[in-house]
């Protein structure tokens, strides 16, 4: 199968706002106030446990199909912790994102505790934002403004 | 400082149409037609370059009321690649997520070239989202049902 290209354009409305466009889609992006923001969306960290249920969504649904049983839905609780420090610049010694996540992932099916097991572990193997939380992935990060100075 | 703990809970509408909720957000997360979804919100990878977008315009602006420059926008495009082939379970050859993610940074603002050389490092120094994207980060993933039966 060839390559996919995803692409987003992001602009700021303020320091703590971002307005994305995703094909014909619009994700507002924000901080809550006790984090200095104006609290018009979710933050970035949230929106990445969000990407990471969506996905689980999708791959739960394609491996449930290989397995052969039937999916009636999922439920999904996540959470991670972080610890500011690094980003507000007050210590360097922690890292910057989150320092682990926790999923709960709860099926309505009917499969045994043996497939739920198969399942679970493809999902983590096959699943493209799990992949992209639990490993390493290089990041070009150039300045449009510099390329043309 | 205290590590912060965010959380997200998420259900599954159909097998690619996710409804998110973070605090007070809700978050609609699906596939497009062509990669077999209903196509009523941006796809969980495109929500994890969203996510990245948003973090890099906090980051932008903290860091550059550090470096002392006023910062009177940010745009960026953002983009990555990846080879579906895993995820539809047709071949384990590539791994699940992007390849490599590629982002250009345009922000508006009179700093120098060299200022705005040691704004980006800082940016992707202590962004949270590009950590967890470039670094490795732990991944608890535990079903439900299991722990009940």
């Amino acid at each position: 199968m060839a390559d996919l290209k995803f692409r987003v354009k992001a602009q700021s409305e303020n320091p703590t706002k971002t307005v994305v466009k995703a094909r014909g889609f619009e994700i507002i992006i924000d901080e809550p106030a006790n984090l200095g923001g104006t609290n018009e969306g979710a933050n970035p960290v949230e929106y990445m446990l969000a990407a990471f249920c969506g996905c689980i969504n999708v791959m739960g649904h394609i491996i449930a199909k290989e397995l052969d049983f039937e999916l009636r839905s999922i439920d999904i609780s996540m959470s991670g912790n972080l610890n500011p420090a690094r980003l507000f610049g007050s210590s360097m010694e922690d890292r910057a994102g989150y320092k682990n996540i926790e999923v709960f992932i709860e099926p309505d099916c009917d499969a045994s505790p043996e497939v739920l097991s198969k399942w679970l572990e493809a999902i983590e193997n096959r699943c493209p934002v799990s992949d992209n939380l639990s490993n390493s992935t290089p990041i070009s990060l150039k300045l449009k403004a510099l390329q043309l100075a």
